[in-house]
């Protein structure tokens, strides 16, 4: 699962791991909670929603987009409320949280860390054989955030095993 | 209930509104989450204790301290995630919340919005009648915050009872 977290617009996806660097579809939404209303309520929203899709689709493993220190600090502050929110869902089931940086989502999938929005959907229409282009853009960065951690996971566990072993995963 | 979010330490505090600006101490402590511990379970343990908190003291209101964009933005960041699970704990019960700036609250207890940490101190300690001034720091700003609540519910009230009678609150 994949969760690119917001306040306003949250993109929630799932995917499903294949062979070598096969990722297909699942499913993919972006979670809406009015700006009009008041804090609890709108992380109350969020949080119902999110553990829903968690009931739905019982994900081995969720990628969530790391809180950054970029841009309006207000928006930063909204959030890291919203992320704090979504983390905790995986954490109340057990679920293994990645977190990755917008970059590094940018890098493993198109290989350029500086990739803009319209070559990252792109890279995501073609790597998932979508029909169209997914929309919005918290769409699409959710599944990048997910086939982001498809890609690097494999990675993950055999440096996981190395340090484990003793050995040197460099 | 007054709460000065934090991940490393967090504030919890309950009083009991008395007559006029009696405000009577029931519990003050801190929860603190392991700085070496990953997100994911730090935000579970947090969640964890603030839901026994209100387990036990089942409080009809939580005052809690706005984040605020002042200082570290990665401590401003972390300080944010473990806000968004206390303020979710509250909404999950139904419970009112009210969020204060720092100065709101120094104000209100203090009458000065720029007072320091000693004032501060020194002030809960006698509002509440304490033997010795609350430590740590959080303790005493969550004790703080509550105290604030309670000064300035009134005046909320009535507030909010002119504005649905359609008159003017000033």
């Amino acid at each position: 699962m994949g969760i690119d977290p917001g306040l306003t617009r949250c993109g929630l996806s799932v995917v499903q791991a294949g062979r070598g660097r096969e990722v297909l579809p699942v499913a993919v939404g972006v979670v809406r909670t009015p700006t009009g209303e008041e804090l609890p309520d709108r992380l109350l929203r969020l949080s119902n929603a999110v553990n829903e899709w968690m009931d739905d689709y019982r994900p081995d493993v969720v990628a969530v987009e790391r809180v950054f220190e970029r841009g309006n600090v207000s928006t930063v502050i909204h959030t890291a409320h919203a992320s704090g929110v979504l983390v905790l869902a995986a954490a109340q089931r057990g679920i293994p949280v990645h977190m990755y940086t917008p970059s590094e989502v940018k890098k493993a999938v198109s290989g350029n860390g500086r990739a803009d929005k319209r070559q990252m959907t792109s890279m995501i229409t073609r790597i998932l054989g979508l029909s169209e282009p997914p929309k919005p853009a918290d769409a699409a960065d959710a599944l990048a955030l997910a086939v982001c951690h498809c890609w690097r996971a494999p990675l993950l566990a055999r440096t996981a095993a190395l340090l484990n072993s003793g050995g040197d995963p460099s």
